[in-house]
């Protein structure tokens, strides 16, 4: 199966978030990416659809967005 | 594994999550409850936390609100 991605800012509701995912997926099949660290990254889940943190994108190109953590903008700020 | 609930009620965005959700996790894993057409669940929903739906219920009791489909109070109305 192709990886899901989950997109975070290491907020405290993406941590918690991110464990349940992991737990539920399995972490061999999701990459985790920082957005706040890896700025980089920023516009290519922009263009996936995330509007906010923690979300999941999965490998059918669909967003999941989890509880809410931070807009895109404020992980930009 | 013990199972996750995924809560929903039939709205689009409930459609479209519940399928991501079921590929993601395995339908073996998930029980999925219609809180628009299953009212008598909406109690439990509530006290495990589901404030909007669809909602998935992980085994260790935590609440992930995925994107956001209708709020309980619209559920009920």
């Amino acid at each position: 199966m192709a990886k899901s991605i989950f997109y975070h800012a290491g907020c405290p509701v993406c941590v918690s978030a991110e464990h349940d995912i992991l737990n539920l997926i399995g972490s061999d099949n999701v990459e985790v990416v920082h957005v706040g660290e890896n700025k980089n990254r920023i516009p290519e889940a922009e263009k996936a659809g995330v509007k906010s943190v923690p979300a999941l994108l999965t490998p059918n190109g669909h967003v999941l967005h989890i509880n809410f953590g931070a807009s895109m903008a404020d992980v930009k700020g």
